[in-house]
């Protein structure tokens, strides 16, 4: 009999529904599935704002004291969907409790919280893993595959970008996204520790980083509510602006430990560039291309093909691909943001049925966190920053 | 208070998972939602099959009794996945049952079929629906809108495409898609009507055809066991094969009502594509072209534009899209399979709460089988046939 | 010594450009060159513009008297750059002559022209060639090696399209490419034999046609001068209008004589095409794609890659290609339209040298005309006509 | 009457070619013309060598002597295509003799000779053009326009990338761009340095910069004859080795004097590019892309487009864009490496019969020595270095 796990989804926007999404899904594509997540109890900021999510993401219950729910005895999976600056209280009481946790990316708002969560996590028996659902693309992990068997010799050279452009609009809204005591950072915590996570995955522990940092719209209109709306609103033109203390952006160079070299680069403020996360990595052997916009699609050369015949394979993953088993028949059917949830939510599943540590997990995401705090400070220094 | 529907799944397949993914997740994108699918009842050929997709899909109960279930009086929407040549069966008793009715595609294995298939709808106060995805991509969506605003002007052509390639592979098994007495056709009803679909949702009513028809692996393995595995089994290679007595390809020439011009084509055995949906439209003031492959990427060309700075602009949809209100928050976070079938849940519902018939319904789906029937006879005649 | 080969081009429009820069640069890439072409005398319809073709184009002599010059015995090459209903007379004057004739397509304006050029070339033993360019791209070249070596396996499929959009605008000019008595057809004669050229190299003689034909533009404004303007000139708007007589578009369906099928489609009016010659073949091994507009690059599929690495491969040609120990020493510097008229020249002087036929030669290309002929019957009788 | 400049091209090898070309076919594609090139005599080591390049380039004489050459009073232009170490002494003996000179790129092998060469040029009346021919590729051209025209708004980020593959493979031969006492640098100077030169033309001066240098294949069979084979032989795997002290790839990040950012690649080693020049331009109103491999088009997207048909514009560049006036008469007959040589060589023409200096002349590319100076230093600092 498969066994149920119960959730506690702490955070009921955006990121709850794509974790309610998964949690029903998962079984539906990975079947036998390592175990059955129970949607128990959702938990948001008021009480009615909980019960909506709970009647809209297909909750048991709904709360507004998640102390009290992560607390609870029949709960075995927190899921924690809130702002940055308080996955670490939220993580580590959850793990004091015994918890299974997940929460969404960065880590947390502040390096020193992420060293608590780690440390936390280090203490407890319990599974934990870090939402980067960006890796588990399948053509990303069929990346890692062909990289593992060595089809592309050593890598020499990464490269990664996340481009978007929902903050190139000066009159949108300041969310939270754009507060240094709510995000911890802008660009490089939002979205460029994606790229960290994948390169990491990919390439091995990054060493050395050389950053630069901009913020190119330097004031925003207040935002009304608590929404995080991403992107232009056509009504925040006349509010009252407030400054926007993190950045919009960072190109940066890095050294791997493996000796490889590369390039990191993440802006929310790159016209017509919506959710543009693409890898481009050279070995002594070939070369590999990843474009998220077109999440179906790996691209690799191998050297040693013939000649005359040589050049990019698109390949479309489908069945014959990592976690094709569980996905659609045929290639092509499609690949969308669900899915990435879906796969991260079956990989979390069956590590906490096997006891182990899926990746990231605290530990590995703590890493990605260093990363990100050497980009900053690299930023401001000008100057190579360790790791 | 939202209303539930009780839903009765009849078929625990491929497409079985797609709707029971729908039903959970379309209240999570579309919020408020119109109603609140409740998964009632899963049906398949026997007991054990069907229990263990109650518990796959998180269906409440399970039955291998689908005449039973249907006549059940909680039962609102009875869904049907079922191989073609049983739609018409279950459709009917379904309808005079009372029951809202959607049905997979094609609408049945025979035109008589489908022709009784619309008159039961027309006899009842239900709302049906036949299971046409891809127009509901918000990429087909948005160039239906930009055709309806006449940003192309008057449409002088239209070219669609469906290519696979998962039975090129001569040792692919004989599943029953190859079999005519349960699947009626080959890529015609499978695929190509997907085309057709769109090119009269698009382009309005098709009146004559010109068809080949090709059969390029006249037998196959026979298949161990129902499942419907698409492609090749290396284990089948050597199993006793049996006659193909399906069409694996048709190309054809098309003359619309309008007086517009075109060709759809489908194919199963065309290597290297996957699920090559292609749409090219051409009229007196643009072109926009569409490709499955690339499912978040709608293009269009707008005749207006000054000369030196033309061409297809590739619009990422999102929320300033059709549907955009219920998806993703961003552009390119992707659209997948899944995303298909939970908009096309969302209008289901919708036009059951309305009262009303959504598109296309049996009525306009037995308009689509009759351009499947013509197809099939030129392709037998050789001659230019009416619809 | 390396012979030199004295060359009369008659036509010193766009044509004429092309071929002169093909005759000054093809030793620069072909060396050593099979002869050496020398400009000796550009011939236009008056001796002004004959001087400043002549001055232009490197020339030595100019004349406005073709049939002189064509009869004089220090010429060598007869290269035809005219409208359509020229070719003929000027071709068989020449081939009397017993000059080698190349000249521009299609062969002629009409099928009974065609017929009476090809007949000249076989009373003579001079060396014919029509200039079907777009065969000599090395990616279309490599696309032939492959289909040779049975990479692809037998074909199954053939689709070729040549989409432009410059007759889109309904206020172009009424050039000579739009009148019967010129240029015999429309789209099908000017851009439409460019396909049945490359579908009758890659696949073979094409069997029977069954096509749609199409005006969209019924007058346009009647020109003022002879220039070839392709395209819409802002001043013609209020010009006086005159009937256009030919196609402005082709769809067709074909059967090959070796049992394959495929369709053909030519168009001057589909808004966003700019020079859109594509190709998709499909075979029983694999497939094969080609866009002009992306000249550099051949897509290749071959259906016994291992299934998790497959999918096309997108081939930039080099050295290592067809042609390409004559023209850039490392893939994508780039091939232009330049280098496939290089190309051209080279296998037509060769063939000279050799004493051979090039292809596509008078003879072949009668057979273009012959499939061109059946297309524009079938246009007018709805049914399929034999070539 | 037309003038004609007599030239002397120094340097029979590949690029000799395409020089040949461009003076062979600019009157062609530009008419009229500012002046009509006549080559006069080509140079090279022997008079065997200059011989067999008189005849493949059609030039009128032949001479080893080039000191001599250039000094003779009917020489108008002198034009060297030599390897870099050879530049300053040829281009300051035919300063001082009063022609006007252009000069392969890069400027020199060494910062010191190009400061010389454009003190040279200072000192004289002549016209000097270093041939940085990709800025000359329509795209390119237009997207300068755009950006002129402040249609993409201030420019804040730049990345330009220069990938090819053909040094990747370890038993390529030590050709002279493998050493530093010929070549100065690798990719820097080879490649590199075009990518500078666009964001010079694109964007202004770079200020400062910071950069890792790589050289990945730190030995090579030494090379039989003096031909510069790009790529590997596959007879020389056996032969005897020597070290290269050159760099294979460059990365690096700049800032340019304008406060704009940037990124800025060169590699010799990236598996599966080919001439990957690409460049990636966002603004505060759009963003502009563009792909040397698909160089007809050019990618801008607008931001104050409505936001539901906004997106990358494809634009193909054709009569309605910069150069189109000389080039063909529709867009995508297509570009090639020829047609960027023959507008260099119009505007060298044009800035001689005007007395004025095109651009880069040798004072602009002494800039961009500089800039390649800065990458060298940062290479070996880590430093951010001023350039």
């Amino acid at each position: 009999m498969t066994k149920t796990l119960n959730v506690a989804l702490i955070g009921g926007g955006f990121m709850g529904k794509a974790h309610a999404l998964a949690y029903a899904a998962m079984p539906m594509f990975f079947w036998p599935a390592p175990a059955i997540p129970h949607r128990k109890v959702v938990v948001d900021l008021t009480e009615e704002a909980a019960q909506e999510a709970r009647d809209r993401f297909g909750f048991e219950e709904a709360s507004s004291d998640w102390k009290a729910i992560v607390n609870r005895p029949d709960i075995d999976i927190v899921d924690i969907c809130t702002p940055n600056n308080s996955h670490a209280e939220i993580a580590i009481e959850a793990l004091k409790a015994g918890k299974h946790v997940i929460c969404e990316k960065p880590l947390a708002g502040t390096l020193a919280e992420s060293v608590a969560m780690a440390k936390a996590a280090r203490a407890s028996n319990a599974t934990t893993m870090v939402a980067f659902n960006y890796r588990r693309t399948p053509a990303v992990a069929l990346a890692k595959k062909f990289i593992d068997e060595g089809k592309i010799g050593d890598i020499t050279n990464f490269r990664g970008t996340y481009l978007q452009d929902w903050s190139a609009d000066p009159n949108g809204p300041l969310s939270w996204r754009f507060q240094k005591k709510i995000a911890g950072s802008g660009a490089i915590g939002d979205i460029g520790t994606h790229v960290v996570d994948m390169a990491h995955y990919l390439v091995g522990p990054i060493d050395t980083v050389q950053a630069i940092t901009s913020t190119y719209v330097k004031t925003r209109p207040m935002q009304q509510g608590g929404v995080d709306k991403l992107g232009a609103s056509d009504k925040s033109a006349d509010a009252e602006r407030a400054e926007v203390d993190v950045d919009d952006e960072v190109m940066s160079m890095v050294r791997f430990k493996s000796g490889a070299v590369g390039s990191i680069e993440a802006s929310r403020n790159a016209w017509g560039r919506n959710n543009f996360i693409t890898l481009e990595i050279h070995g002594t052997k070939g070369s590999i291309l990843f474009n998220y916009e077109r999440r179906d699609e790996l691209q690799v050369m191998f050297a040693d093909d013939p000649v005359n015949s040589r050049g990019f394979r698109t390949i479309y993953t489908g069945p014959a691909h990592p976690y094709g088993e569980g996905l659609w028949p045929i290639p092509a059917l499609g690949i969308g943001y669900g899915e990435t949830k879906i796969i991260e939510c079956y990989d979390f599943c069956k590590a906490i049925m096997n006891g182990s540590q899926p990746s990231p997990n605290f530990e590995e995401a703590l890493l990605i966190e260093k990363v990100a705090d050497a980009l900053i400070r690299s930023g401001e220094t000008s100057a190579w920053e360790k790791v």
